[in-house]
């Protein structure tokens, strides 16, 4: 620290760092009360850029700029789970700089491990910017909450995957033309798989169910599911139920245990995360004993993501965040896994020859199983050769809804494996008769 | 600090007082790790408690308690902005003890001045609790959004009245009616003018905007209008041309000048505070560069206040907290108060006797004062002497508006003066040809 001021080194200064920058550019910003951003690093020196860089020292290697004794903090926005992003945030936490990160592949994959270099050497590790773009969900965990429990933790973690949604129920346009469109707009990458197959949200998920549950980071634990099966007939048809399709990010506790999944899921229109529309994030937190907490904003993007950063940036300068997951490394406990005996409301696709008693031999294998409809639509065929029926269960499991769709897939008239997707309840909302 | 943990006393057993209390009963609870109860006061020590309080050394008088030298932390859970609260909060901060409170109109009022003797006396002063119960509405703006510029929060910060409004609508029951009910159910005091009366929401608005826009509170500025001129007319009518009616509790920076007002206003359903029902608290800042946050939950009641003042007491244990309102006392502007010429879409109720040419008379005296009108509503009389009519403008002044309203009223065939309420705009959603 030279002067009382912490010095800033960042490496990677693409959209979020280059809105850092900006932020430092302020000469009112709070940031240069207690900060001095030195140097910077990026691939290629002579890019053009909205911001200037001249100020600064450059490094062609993010793993240089880490390794600079003169620097206090490193903020590495590279990405990626290995390779520059690990070296640089390893190097620089081994020799006790702090650390502050938007990379949530690094976190959710290695987090533990480089919690571990930060309380070795004293370093603070920060990523309040991985997670929600803007919306101070870590921070939120980590101390709002730190005197109440969490029973779960519930999000739209991933701004293009909701986009994609929103567009194809708003325009009526397929999965395929939209994520096109989006590619396009810049919105979604050229390989869309990280988002759309859901593995940013679990990279997400991994983090702040870590938090809230007090367990080391445990990536290779979530279930996921992307958003690559969900038609536009599927949107259309359980709108007409009640419901909105939303890729939900879901982490609970169960008997001690942690549970994770990413699918996508039916909301009802009045569940709390059923009207993020566009490219927002949110978070509903359920703990003990404050109940219900719901965060909201822009997920992803320069300005709300550097603003993230920098309110990291400040509580390393003003003294504050304490270990990287909440709790020190030795109190997080070894993420008992849960392996949840799936219980609930499901929604069903099928697709069917119109033909007479398709119907009742659906009905029929459901009731195999015991399962009840809750509710049920067949749309006119319009002469199309095979129709859609949907339809909702009422609470049952998930073995004996697999079942009873197996059955169903070895109809004759069904032309095509039944999709199956659950209903997310409301935890406050659920009437007391369905205790799960 | 005996033994390395912080002593606390908790001066007000109360419903939040007792949640706390029931918290640190909690072994497992992280409050045990870092602090230790020692102390409690109260008014009736043998009244019939849910929770034991044998363990603690008591003390009849608050102010007793805030003396004892061996108490690190003195918690007050009293409220009211002077009497023994603020004298117990002194006496604390100025021997150097820390004060976590719930109590808004104390920081509302006397805010600068406690924080001036929390610096002096270098003991903390945390107030989580004292707004929207247990949604971490001062951590966000003190240390989320330190790196942004706040222009606006707009909020939904009295449970009371909105539990009122919810009720008005659903049930379609009058204001006295859910009033008197709220009362007899305790969601709301036997005298509800400091919630009804717009006053307990002003004194949190104070809060927030202090924080917000680095400005002292200063309580005596917030423009305050209450919800007992609600009728269920307006809120069904509103109804019917897209609207719900909402006590908004809003700061604003106009030209680097601070506006507060708390006041029933018209929000388009697609609102982010419309949905907030019954005693839900929720908060929207608009900052740059994060964009647009937004944070609900439970807005008091024992658990979700006893966690906002956990998480403060923890944040003191842990070193974290800075100043009171986020920047040292010489830092905070001496709030320029913003004298706004109010421009924007209104709502007004007329009430009529039904009869030729009233129509024509309402719609000419607007014209007069060149206001459009942007919906207008009249319902059948169903033989009642007078019906109402109420309508929304285009964009105008409030002065023009009212001068219209005047006009208006002495009309012959109006009966009573016409109501007059803003319609609240969605900052993000305002087409960009309707500026202001």
């Amino acid at each position: 620290m030279a002067g009382g001021k912490l010095r800033v080194g960042i490496a990677g200064i693409g959209t979020v760092g280059g809105g850092l920058v900006k932020l430092f550019a302020d000469e009112k910003s709070r940031l240069n009360e207690k900060m001095e951003l030195v140097a910077v690093s990026a691939r290629n020196r002579s890019r053009t850029r909205s911001f200037d860089i001249s100020p600064y020292k450059w490094f062609d290697d993010p793993v240089e700029l880490a390794r600079q004794p003169d620097i206090d903090v490193v903020v590495e926005l590279i990405g990626g789970s290995d390779g520059p992003a690990k070296r640089a945030v390893e190097i620089a936490l081994a020799r006790g700089a702090h650390v502050v990160t938007a990379n949530k592949a690094l976190i959710a994959v290695h987090g533990a491990e480089l919690a571990g270099l930060s309380e070795e050497h004293g370093a603070k590790l920060m990523f309040e910017a991985a997670v929600g773009g803007g919306v101070p969900m870590i921070k939120a965990l980590k101390e709002s909450l730190a005197g109440c429990r969490a029973q779960s933790v519930a999000g739209i973690l991933n701004g293009t995957c909701n986009y994609i949604l929103t567009e194809m129920e708003h325009a009526g346009r397929s999965f395929e033309d939209v994520l096109a469109d989006a590619q396009r707009l810049g919105y979604a990458e050229a390989d869309p798989t990280m988002d759309v197959g859901g593995f940013d949200a679990a990279h997400k998920l991994t983090i702040l169910s870590a938090i809230a549950f007090g367990a080391r980071p445990d990536f290779e634990h979530v279930r996921i599911e992307g958003i690559e099966g969900v038609t536009l007939t599927d949107i259309r048809l359980a709108s007409k139920l009640g419901y909105r399709i939303k890729l939900i990010a879901k982490g609970e506790l169960i008997d001690g245990k942690v549970s994770m999944h990413v699918r996508p899921a039916l909301l009802s229109f009045d569940h709390p995360l059923a009207a993020i529309a566009g490219s927002l994030n949110a978070l509903v937190v359920d703990a003990e004993p404050v109940g219900q907490l719901t965060f909201i904003g822009r997920g992803a993007g320069e300005g709300p993501t550097a603003s993230s950063v920098a309110s990291d940036l400040l509580d390393i300068a003003e003294g504050r965040g304490g270990p990287a997951f909440g709790r020190p490394l030795a109190q997080l406990a070894d993420a008992p896994r849960a392996t949840p005996a799936e219980r609930g409301r499901f929604y069903m696709r099928v697709l069917v020859e119109d033909k007479p008693g398709v119907v009742a031999a659906l009905s029929d294998r459901l009731a195999h199983e015991n399962i009840s409809i809750e509710s049920f639509l067949q749309m006119p065929a319009y002469g199309e050769p095979a129709v859609p029926i949907v339809l909702t269960t009422q609470t049952c499991t998930r073995a004996a809804l697999d079942a009873a769709a197996r059955a169903i897939e070895s109809l004759d008239a069904v032309t095509e494996p039944p999709r199956v997707m659950p209903v997310e309840e409301h935890g406050s909302r659920r009437p007391p008769w369905s205790q799960r």
